[in-house]
């Protein structure tokens, strides 16, 4: 019997965790984060599959957004930095049907102006930022309870 | 003898169209509007050929406003999300001297604040929206008139 | 057997066209395009009846939309620089419940900062502008497929 | 022996009221909300004629103000879509010195942003909105307490 | 047989008036306009009881309208200096399914620009203001009107 | 043998002069400063002939000025009000090919703010304002020089 | 041996859950949403204590903020309205050298424009919104993990 | 004989001095920098009395300043984060008719953007700010100059 | 006898004319046009006499200003670039009891938006601006109209 | 022995003071101050000296400010108009490592509003303001606790 | 042994060089551009080896920013109309901690208001614009310089 | 046989290079910095003379630039502090027909808002910023391929 699949996406530059900014960003890669979320599942018995994607493409998670349509029960997106400018990944959520949750490591209402407004932030069910590598955690929960 | 062709572009999200949000954006697909632009232009006996290309992706827009070059005597464009936030592709259009024409499918003026501004508004000769798959006929209809 | 009547509303200073700013607002006067609108319903067969009404009051343009009531099945209007300065045009259009298009001669979003808001466009169904006196027979086409 | 007598001012659209979006504006008609007011005074015994104009010209309703010196005691406008736009009813009521009650059936704070600046307000003693007709009603008990 | 009750809630420093910057907010004490309007009710014989609470902390201000659940019919509110400021008392206005007046003494569109902005307007019926301590007595009327 | 004409046109409310706000607007009447205007001429011999227009009407005014086409050789105007909301005038002035002249009788930059700011600055060759009457004298002196 | 203990702090109107607009808050009661908290750490053994503290009043939660030093291993807050008018509850937390998360039950970037500023988020690690009472329980899992 | 009696006012979270930020706000509590007010005031022989009142809560200060009124004839308020949050103390301030100083800790024009407007600066006769503890002291030699 | 004195003062760059951007300036010196104004007197037999002085730094020209008390009674400002920058000049000219005129050469509200704000009208009588080295003849006539 | 030395700074028309504007600035000259100055430092037997500097070019005080490198202890700035205009004033103070006090005669925050932000104020370690001349004497008390 | 190695990015567009807007941009190609730079870097005996990449794809452009880790010693990078809009290519200009440099054909602060701002700009060490194709080669000057 | 003339010009505080916060601006003073441009023109030989001009008075600034005229082939300006302040020398700038670059020792883009916008940039040819003293060298091999 098939588990409910959650897409995980990751914007432009997470690519980079681990070695980017660390005072920022903190010392996990995206892969050890991503493991992170699958142990944390089989450890809780959850009843979901994920996947992920990352891309540094505005059009390409634009692309995967699309491609959840059917497949997917959820979206997890770390849009990164386009939060702050792509309004077609909003429109693209906007045009998915099922829970959508945004996320960050950092929390942004303490970092730079222009990183305080997320076009993303209106296309989603929830947000959850600041917790570092365990904002994917949380994301896991929170999906699950939307789902 | 050959006929002027004219490039129709459909910017992010629009290949969604039908599903995405119908009670915006109507129920026709995109194929669909495609096929009403061909009729309208034989019906009509119009003297010009039409390609179209969608893409989620704006690099890729703007390559293909660039391949008009030589190529087409004017543009048609719904540029979608990429309205409000691609200067990449108002650049494009700028570089290019042939007659554009900017659509939408609903009235942007009744919708979010964000939508109200369009960058590629700069760079077309005109703007037709609010007419629904229509918009696309009228687009025909005035890229006739300006080239 | 009665045709469907369309009301075109002119604004202030439209009755200049032909000798004012030509680079502007091109040769054709407001009695020309007139008349090409006409023309264009009478060569195509349109199944609609056309006025027309100028006048520089904006108080006279909102009574002349009063007026269609019950007697008109659509409006056209080019508000002129009433587009940026009149919401008594907006509440007029709002109250009438048939199909309506805002027009202009030029591209306004080329133009100064000023002339990029219209109170107008939230009270059409769609905007057609930038192609001249082209954008009134647009307007016909349009109308035709709204009403 | 005279009675003082207080105009009363309606601006664009008004002369709509009852057909004109009731959802918003109720389904009494001009007429009645007049009607209404003069039997309000009638059956209160208040001191007071009052007299009725409804335009949809700004010059006409600044000449209607500046007509109230030396013929009245004080005046109940409610400037439709004027209160957003119009300096000049705002400077016909600076100029006249008698009591003035600026009045709306909806309540504009809860409507779109450009309705809630009016200029209207800093011409005038008070302003009373969202009461529907009763705002009518209201303006005269407090215009009585006025002059 | 119970009559209807109306809370009447006055802000902060309103308990100053007579005393505090008379030449702004007249010389009635607000025990002497609360008389007032017990008067009022009395001379017409006006079906409502009313209630009186004056604070200057807005949580004691919350607190009392959120106690207007299931004991009043309608709220009559002076939120003074809140009325600028108080998200909190517009949620506790928003939450209360009883009809609600906001009244000021001053016309405040003719004051400081931090004073033309009101978060309590979006939670009322209808606002009243301008017409010093009557400004209690035209809410007495209002509110008889709306319950 | 024809003396140049210029046309002065007064806008909103001047026609109270003498009456309205004197501590702003001194205690000439209209008719007072017209006549200096000609006195003014005759005195300096100067070789013009004057037309006066004063209307609370803004698309009067608007005719006025496409009036002057082909008969006047100069504009002088006191938008009074519409300085402030009217595109219309902006537009009937940038379309006539004369040398035009804003004044004011107040220095309107020490008055509220909404009052900085005109739209007929863009329209006219010169302002002159903050001289009371004396400004349609200089005007005249102005007018003069530009034809 | 003791628990760690956070304390959770609820703002104004929250009190008045399940009965307060349901289609934004839901149906759940404060006290129900405590009570799923308080089992949700007993379900899965979370080594915490918790505390529960609602005001209407700011000036006790910013009390209730200061007695969690040398009390207290974490805070969860939802501010509600004060999220975006207190400096003071902000400054409250900065001084407060303990984890602090900030929820909220609805998704307030898809709500009115001044919901979408909040100074709170300045003042704790990280934030959560938008899950409805599940925010409560994410911040549970939240919490853990900072203290 | 009776001595000048002023009050000194401290808002929101200043009873934390000498715990919090001593980065930002130094490493005297409250309780110190009141006792040094008064070592100051028998040191110089100043020939007034002080009474202090600190709070979290905006309504207990608004009370406090209202109690000032026959009894004291000199406020020293630091105002904390109600600096930049309350028109209700502003109010408060206008209210009563003593000399009145503004005082703050740090020089609120280096920190964040937020903290540079104060409602309170438009009720004080004068601003101290930036010299920590010795604000308190100048402001004793300031008010002593203005009562 | 001694006549007025009238005290003319041209700020920054002022120095080239006739050479800097003749297209917007001229081709008149300002020595020209300083000799115009007096053959302007001379011709028209005005009772005054005149004085200039041109400087590139702000604080001579404040000296200037401050120079006039008590020796000039009116002054003719340029202020060149100084306009939109210089709080200095406003205050002196506010600390200068006579009539003063602010002018310029070209109209600045037709020019890029930084120059259409002018810290110095606020501290004149009247402005003057537009109308090329005429506008120093206007000032003749304006000043001698105000002294 | 050498006493510390604090330079005294005044800007642009503080020169004037007890002639200009006395209803703002009061009736004391700037010598008058000055030596108000001098004689509380003898009075109270402070051990400081004071030197004196006022300009009407901002140049003029960017070199004072500079001379006091290695030669002062202190800076009392009162930089009049320069304030709201200066960066060159704020560099210069940067730059210099000394304590260093902004004053103010008047309560700049009661007056218009570009008058409510000061460039200065980011240079300097504390500000007075409001307290008429005897800002000088406070900042005398200020300066002594900072150097 | 190996040089230093130098990544040139070239943005949106800039592969239509030559071509395009020849009035803003130049004759040259992009193709000659680049060659110009080699030859400059062989002229001078420059120690360091260049690559060149162009995209119209902003994810192409991260790709390449990234891939200079561990490979390149500096980037100089046209973004074109991406300085205006993406926030992930700062993003991925910060994540590279190797000396950058944004170069500008034209002068963009002489331009459209919106090409005034560059997000940019925040992530480079210097900025060089307006030098047209040399402004490439003094990215190379600029660029030894640095690394 | 004469080479061409280069006028260097430095603004306020820029005589402090070398002391004044050295983390931004370095240690080389201005002296070591011309020494290192007069250097690098005869290492290479460029057929080039420079004068140096530093002032922190603007109107020295603005007699300077026009100096140029007839006796200098370029200019090279770090306006300090000027350059967010000063239309004066912008107008300068704007007056004199040979090549301008503006530089900048930081990248003002990464500093404070207030300094991310130069009135200068607008009268210049290009603006070279970030490299430090090296800016100076740069501007010397721009200013030669300018002239």
């Amino acid at each position: 019997m098939n588990k409910k699949l959650v897409q995980f996406i990751d914007g432009p530059n997470l690519n980079l965790l681990g070695d980017r900014e660390p005072e920022i960003y903190g010392s996990m890669t995206l892969e050890d984060i991503h493991k992170s979320v699958k142990d944390h599942i089989i450890k809780n018995n959850f009843d979901i599959d994920v996947k992920f994607f990352q891309s540094n493409a505005e059009g390409e998670i634009v692309n995967c957004i699309q491609d959840t349509k059917n497949t997917c029960s959820g979206i997890v997106i770390n849009p990164g930095g386009f939060s702050h400018t792509s309004v077609s990944i909003l429109d693209a959520l906007l045009a998915v049907q099922i829970p959508k949750i945004e996320i960050h490591l950092s929390n942004l209402f303490k970092r730079e102006d222009f990183r305080h407004h997320s076009y993303i932030s209106k296309g989603v069910n929830g947000v959850i930022c600041g917790f570092g590598p365990n904002s994917y955690l949380l994301a896991v929960e929170g999906i699950i309870k939307l789902i």
